[in-house]
């Protein structure tokens, strides 16, 4: 009988609220939405059909990876500059930030060895921020560890040895970020839990969803309160090789070499770029992503294509002649990757000015088809942005929800809302932080679709602001 | 005044009108909802993890390409035939079908010339269907055209020369299948609308999204009441070629050799297995895809994916011990391409049977990140489909709407539900109909969550009924 009533209520009020919600949007609003469906539809139709900012992205791909501090960072830093001044934005301007300076030096190398008789070579890279084996390299046993408690457990077997952590990615979550989270603790933190007991290095399984060699890189951490060992992820394949051989014989001798070493932090930059508002001109949002990226690859994806997006946003404005009410303003973030000093720096003076930043877009999952966006604000304007769902659909958003935005924008405390532009994420992981990250990974048409989505929503935060 | 009023009115109803959907649902449904949703978990993880549909689509490949009544295609057959009972199904046969064989011959020769000096060779592939030049190939001027109308327009100018029909897919449109039928007249009707006005041959802009120059294929038709001429396809990039060259010298004469040829109609099969409900046994819910594809690539994305999730979709009932209430019945169809023999002889099949079939879903857009489902039918049943999004989701459906299913399973009349799965679709056209369509396109989570999706949704079908 509930189920009925509930159904019958159900079917007396609901036609009787969308009444009220249609009476309201044809009296006020109707042809302002259908107005901004047209401008949306322009927009994408546009970014699809020119595809400049792809063709932007092979231009910068070309430089090389641009780890912060880094002679490539400096000239793809210069290369954007000049971008944005070509295109005629209204300022084109570099923010100081100073970086910190780690570097890869020689090729690493990892082996291991039966009886001092070499089994195979593994394929590896020294995570970010690693401190340097000494010249000759460290060799030890290794023990395989698939969590921090099983490291506890066994903290009496690690002394002396190399800790193995083996915990691949659980390919079980649907969302790979969510997969990524199930395992990255053990890249960040891992060699800080086996300094705890012991442990002269340790390797990790790449973190990654695909089942290759090409090893991942990522940042790591020491505390000062103990020492710091060299710290390496090996590829997912030979991370197989490794947890098979050891099955085989617990007492292998693995070797790691590596030459990485953290200089003086290094004078760097973000690049900013605005056309300003022609009604309410001290009222900024922001569009970004980060534009270092690690050092193998040429961050194509992560965050390459997050940068040409953002940058092309402006430019579909001025292509479409389209003039902001408020101010837009397209900031590449440098560090994100190991410090996130870049978007520290913009924080500091978005709170220091007088300038009002309503809202701020970070774009740093990928160029993969537009699937929605999260946002980081009272619940208040995330109804008011959801209202705008019929419009952003143009450009294949689905959703907008309550969520994180991302690790650059958050520094931005003061604006009223943080946006994380949200691609699908199945292939993001495969490519991330490593050599496969390149621009040919990067669908043409998933790129824009994505640059003409972001666009869309800086369109609407200019002219309704928040 | 009134929009306030409006917003007032929402405050005020919506929370009831919530209460009273979440009271109806908590006094009949919770328990259940939250059992399904813990199924649909267990169905995405185990697919995601397992990969055994993503290995048998590899092992499919490894046939080749499986036109209609060719060698390959009863490989395949009696590849699924034997999988099928491999994996246990309770039943699985084959349906005759007579088939259509139209066969490609030696490969295609297709050159533009001036003065009888070669410029350049062209990657060209017959279209399905097509009659064979003579011996010799054809050789005559070429007129360029954009649409029917033009070619209306310059009929005059058309007799015994090689229509060019150059009209791109928009790559404006978001969905590349509308993008797809924006410019898919010229290749299916091109020879009919040539021939009108005297043409010899006709050559097309591949139909694609991808600017590479491989060439893709598809059906092309003639009718009774004109010549039969000679149709081909040839690559994107060699088209931009072919126009410029024809700017610089519209005199230059292009040759088209090829000797395909239609062979008198064979015999074939769909291939289909079942998993009978164990309560209404009668009621099925069918499942399926096309496993014919065209000559060249394998047919990875169109249909073999489709196929092998819909084999996946009854292997996850077995392998997580599901019974089905419902009979669950994979139909694999053949000769979708270039007949659709095999829908047709399963609606005759299903029009004449004591059996009911509930529903019908076809999966033919490829093996991307799952997105939607299309669903024909009644506005009640779409209804009750769309209650099931939260469950849905966690394969990634984000909708459920009223839509066009599939070719196959249109020809099921009398299904109460006909259904098209809908992955995202900004790859699909780069590859579809063209060596460009083979194993290494497909990404394994993709088709495994869109395996997931479809094996969500059939489980849900087969609980609930229609």
């Amino acid at each position: 009988m509930l189920k009925i009533f509930g159904m019958e209520m159900i079917r007396i009020l609901l036609p009787l609220l969308l009444f009220i919600i249609s009476t309201k949007i044809s009296f006020s609003q109707t042809d302002k939405i259908s107005d901004y469906i047209s401008v949306a539809d322009t927009i994408t139709k546009t970014a699809l059909r020119d595809r400049k900012g792809y063709d932007w992205l092979k231009e910068l791909c070309e430089i090389g990876p641009r780890l912060s501090g880094s002679e490539n960072s400096m000239k793809a830093i210069l290369w954007a500059k000049n971008k944005m001044t070509e295109l005629g934005f209204d300022s084109v301007w570099l923010q100081p930030v100073m970086v910190p300076h780690w570097e890869r030096g020689n090729k690493e190398f990892c082996a291991i060895y039966n009886d001092k008789i070499m089994i195979k070579k593994l394929e590896v890279l020294a995570l970010g921020g690693s401190v340097s084996t000494p010249e000759n390299g460290i060799e030890a046993n290794v023990i395989e560890i698939k969590s921090f408690d099983e490291l506890k457990q066994k903290a009496s077997e690690v002394k002396g040895k190399i800790v193995f952590f083996n915990r691949p990615i659980d390919q079980g979550m649907t969302n790979t970020f969510a997969g990524y989270g199930s395992a990255v603790d053990q890249r960040v933190y891992g060699a800080i839990e086996a300094a705890k007991y012991g442990a002269i290095g340790v390797v990790i399984r790449s973190v990654t969803t695909k089942f290759d060699n090409v090893p991942h890189a990522g940042v790591m951490l020491y505390v000062d309160s103990l020492p710091r060992i060299p710290a390496a992820a090996i590829g997912y394949l030979d991370s197989d090789f490794l947890s098979e051989q050891l099955k085989l014989n617990p007492g292998l001798v693995l070797k790691l070499r590596m030459n990485c070493r953290t200089l003086e932090d290094t004078q760097s930059f973000n690049v900013i770029g605005e056309i300003r508002g022609k009604e309410f001109s001290e009222e900024i949002v922001v569009v970004g992503g980060h534009f270092d990226s690690w050092d193998v690859g040429c961050g194509a994806h992560d965050d390459g294509a997050g940068c040409i997006q953002s940058i092309e946003v402006l430019d579909l404005f001025k292509r479409l002649n389209i003039k902001p009410k408020r101010t837009i303003r397209c900031v590449l973030f440098i560090n994100e990757e190991n410090g996130s000093r870049g978007g520290i720096e913009y924080g500091k003076l978005a709170a220091s000015s007088s300038e009002k930043h309503i809202a701020a877009i970070e774009a740093d999952r990928g160029a993969f088809t537009p699937v929605g966006f999260n946002v980081d604000s009272d619940s208040i304007t995330i109804n008011k942005i959801s209202t705008w769902l019929p419009i952003l659909e143009k450009a294949s958003i689905e959703w907008v929800k309550k969520g994180g935005s991302g690790v650059d924008v958050s520094k931005i405390k003061n604006a009223k809302a943080l946006l994380g532009f949200v691609p699908d994420d199945q292939r993001y992981m495969d490519v991330h932080h490593s050599a496969n990250d390149v621009f040919e990974e990067v669908h043409p048409r998933e790129f824009e679709l994505g640059a003409a989505a972001i666009t869309v929503m800086v369109y609407l935060l200019s002219e309704e602001g928040l």
